[in-house]
């Protein structure tokens, strides 16, 4: 037996502990293939842990095993106690990622075994990353299903007492596009059930999750999530259950967020069994397709179209997939305050909202209205419009940020820049991967004041000198890289606008 | 500036440094995409670090840095000097394994980026692993090519002074196997110049140079290698400029290892480059095929010799393929100490020495001997025979094992256990697989004792009851393990004798 000791050691979502070098329980050439993995044994369930051996006593003595933060608060044991360890072998179903790096097709009951495992944190990050990345490069619906249906079993699915409980979600990959502040409001204002779950940024400089947080809580308990909806017919918070969970899909978020890939199987999967828990009858799903968005082509669209409707389906979902304009941002902010500022000139009907970003949150509006059969075809666009014009909206976004806790919005970054065309013309292109890097390194998400602010869209002219953008930053170190990146590719295109034929 | 402090934790070949939760140089939300990796700036060059937060002042204080033992080791700066840290960024070429994942085809240039960065430490175990994932799914014969040449950049190739240095090497995946230790000696006895390198096992239960190790020391200097070759005309060792190299590709091998995959392109890459390094100028390559062994089918063998033969002629080294049956072990002893046991039985020319062994040997060292262009074609397999049962082979691997340092062999395992038949007939099938699973659960190699000898092989006809194999091993938790594995599936088929056609 082993004393717990508690290390106060920040290791992220991994389980490390360490071990002495002359631990007389453990010996690393114990087997060599399972030498840095053990469980231990003493907590309500075997906690899955990687090791490193140390020499040192002050950080753990030969009979003790000192536990980092993300181990010791899962074992949730007082340190002194006793525990036993032995060596634990790699999870069985890693013979099925490997099957999977192969080229090989997954069972259901292999995805269930690979998802329990996970589960378990019996993965270490490598074998996780090696899960993810085999996944990446290929994935029939088939295993697309089997994957949502392994992280539903997961989920303690809601039910909301109704038939019709609706959300929409887009695949983004284009910068701003914070559609989902106004429809939400919009179509409960009508009068639909609209519990809608958001998500940080995963491989962008801003997630809906990140500009809802500028203003209000978006990290709600399920028992606070269900008052919300109960109360006003609906949320924008961060999936409840996924913050309680064990931590899967926040893991291989983590993941996909240090490898920065997010592959549309995964999100079909991740997505739909995060909407199904949520319990969501009616999904509009938004897919802009662009030249510098997630999806480049109609014929990606369509494939991904396709998989949405194949696994809803079969899950009992109706899906609606609509494929817009991603050729350039939505709306003029860039990163979370500056994208919330968007969004409430929108919902107050100002002059100076932007008129892109209000079409199409009124586009979509209308599609979620149509999922109410009471509602004739074609009329939810008008009636979306009126909802937002007469005010209506506003009002019910106002009273889901308080039922949420309302939050002082953060500063905008005091770090300015005006990044200016180089010559006169017609702005043909904005590269939207260009302008997401710029805000990521000048702090974006973390720094909820950092980001891009865009003076010019496409189509507009410009005069040499001219301001095409703003960047705001916190730091000066971000703020010098972020300008660093812009000068070397701004990410705008300009046509001279003399052109010759 | 920081403090260096030296932790003495080994974290295997990551660089994982501490800093304190309050250290004025770093603060985790100054940039959340990189976070956790720095720069530190002081030693000869910078050193990439993965950071870890702790709140501990007996780790480390807030001024401070705190090295765990592979950075500290490559710092090469006392405990107490000055450094000072910066965010590093993701490496660019990180970008080109996103690429990858997503169905790219890479060039030499990013391959090479992708080799510096790796070189430099650049990469985070999770982007290691999914850089290797990547390329597990698919590559180009150009893409090898590429790598190939990559790792080669990071060698200093030897030079031998003559036109023929010969070496060979197997794709494994079937057990046992060990012929490289008789045909080097034999090779050396006719006068070649064969110095061999040799692998620790990568997803097996011993590598030739476990085996090896049994006898001699494998692990010599770069100085010492060359001495060796220079007295004798040949060595058994691992590849030294690979230990003393910066472990790009035993950070791959480790990597490989910890997931258990290894796919014939990265073989091919990393053979290649290592023997091109070593200045072998002709290579024989074997290729057993087998249901069970690496290789499954002639399709795969003949695209994997074609890949093989055309990165061989773009860099200059002749190749020889050869294609041999790999259905069932080659020899009796599986584990360092029993396949060093077999070998040194051929050698010794016993009448208990496994036929098999000693055959595949001859013919693989008469295909060696045709390198020499003075040797009539044909006349390889008896030189070789004629070399074998004179004793010379045997006093070549002689005068290596003293050359390189002899070594006591370690004793066999003393937990030993029978498994027998269960029903009397004629053996069909041994599924190596199974019986390498068992040698490595029973301890190998990290227990050289460990492993498995068998007493029948395929065609053999036993009775019920009689001795299939035994099983070796060092520990009683080994033993135990191994023994429920074999109990469920004991890796023999036996097909009833009396059979009906």
């Amino acid at each position: 037996m082993l004393r717990l000791k508690h290390l106060p050691i920040d290791t992220g979502k991994e389980n490390i502990v360490f071990i002495h070098k002359r631990c007389p329980e453990f010996q690393t050439e114990d087997s060599n293939m399972t030498a840095n993995r053990v469980e231990i044994h003493g907590g309500l369930q075997p906690l899955f842990a990687s090791v490193y051996i140390c020499e040192d006593e002050t950080l753990v003595k030969p009979d003790e095993i000192a536990l980092t933060d993300q181990a010791f608060h899962l074992i949730s044991m007082p340190e002194g106690s006793e525990v036993a360890i032995s060596p634990a072998p790699p999870p069985a179903s890693i013979d099925s990622v490997r099957r999977k790096i192969n080229g090989g097709i997954l069972s259901a009951k292999e995805y269930r075994s690979i998802i329990a495992d996970l589960a378990a944190y019996r993965y270490t990050p490598i074998e996780l990353a090696a899960f993810l990345v085999s996944n990446a490069s290929f994935m029939s619906p088939q295993e697309v299903l089997s994957m949502t249906e392994a992280l539903i079993e997961y989920r303690r699915p809601a039910d909301w007492g109704i038939d019709l409980v609706v959300d929409e979600h887009c695949i983004g990959g284009i910068p701003a596009n914070r559609t989902t502040m106004i429809v939400v409001p919009i179509a409960i204002a009508y009068g639909l059930c609209m519990p809608s779950t958001m998500t940080r940024s995963v491989t962008s400089c801003s997630g809906a999750a990140d500009a809802m947080e500028v203003l209000a809580n978006v990290e709600l308990s399920e028992e606070e999530t269900a008052a919300t909806v109960n109360e006003i017919g609906g949320c924008m918070v961060l999936d409840g259950q996924r913050l309680a969970m064990s931590a899967t899909e926040d893991l291989l978020m983590s993941l996909e967020r240090a490898l920065g890939i997010s592959t549309p199987q995964q999100i079909v999967a991740s997505i739909l069994s995060s909407k199904i828990a949520m319990g969501i009858t009616h999904l509009l799903v938004d897919i802009p397709v662009g030249k510098t968005a997630k999806i480049r082509n109609m014929s990606e669209a369509m494939s991904l179209r396709k998989l949405f409707e194949y696994v809803g389906d079969m899950l009992s979902i109706k899906i609606d997939v609509i494929v817009t304009d991603g050729s350039e941002p939505v709306g003029n902010g860039i990163g979370p305050v500056l994208e919330a500022r968007d969004v409430m000139k929108v919902l107050r009907c100002r002059e100076d909202a932007p008129q892109d970003l209000r079409e199409k949150a009124l586009f979509m509006a209308g599609k979620v209205l149509e999922f109410d059969p009471q509602l004739r075809g074609g009329q939810g666009y008008y009636q979306a419009r009126d909802i937002l014009d007469s005010g209506r909206a506003l009002e019910v976004m106002s009273q889901i940020v308080h039922a949420q806790g309302k939050q002082t919005p953060p500063p905008l970054g005091q770090l300015t820049r005006d990044i200016t065309a180089e010559t006169s013309g017609i702005i043909s292109e904005i590269d939207g991967q260009i302008l997401n890097r710029i805000a990521m390194t000048a702090g974006a998400p973390a720094d909820k004041g950092a980001g891009i602010d865009l003076l010019k869209k496409v189509g507009d002219e410009v005069e040499q000198g001219e301001v095409l953008y703003r960047i705001y930053a916190c730091k000066p170190t971000s703020f010098a890289f972020a300008n660093g990146l812009a000068e070397g590719d701004c990410g705008y295109k300009i046509m001279s606008s003399g052109v010759t034929y």
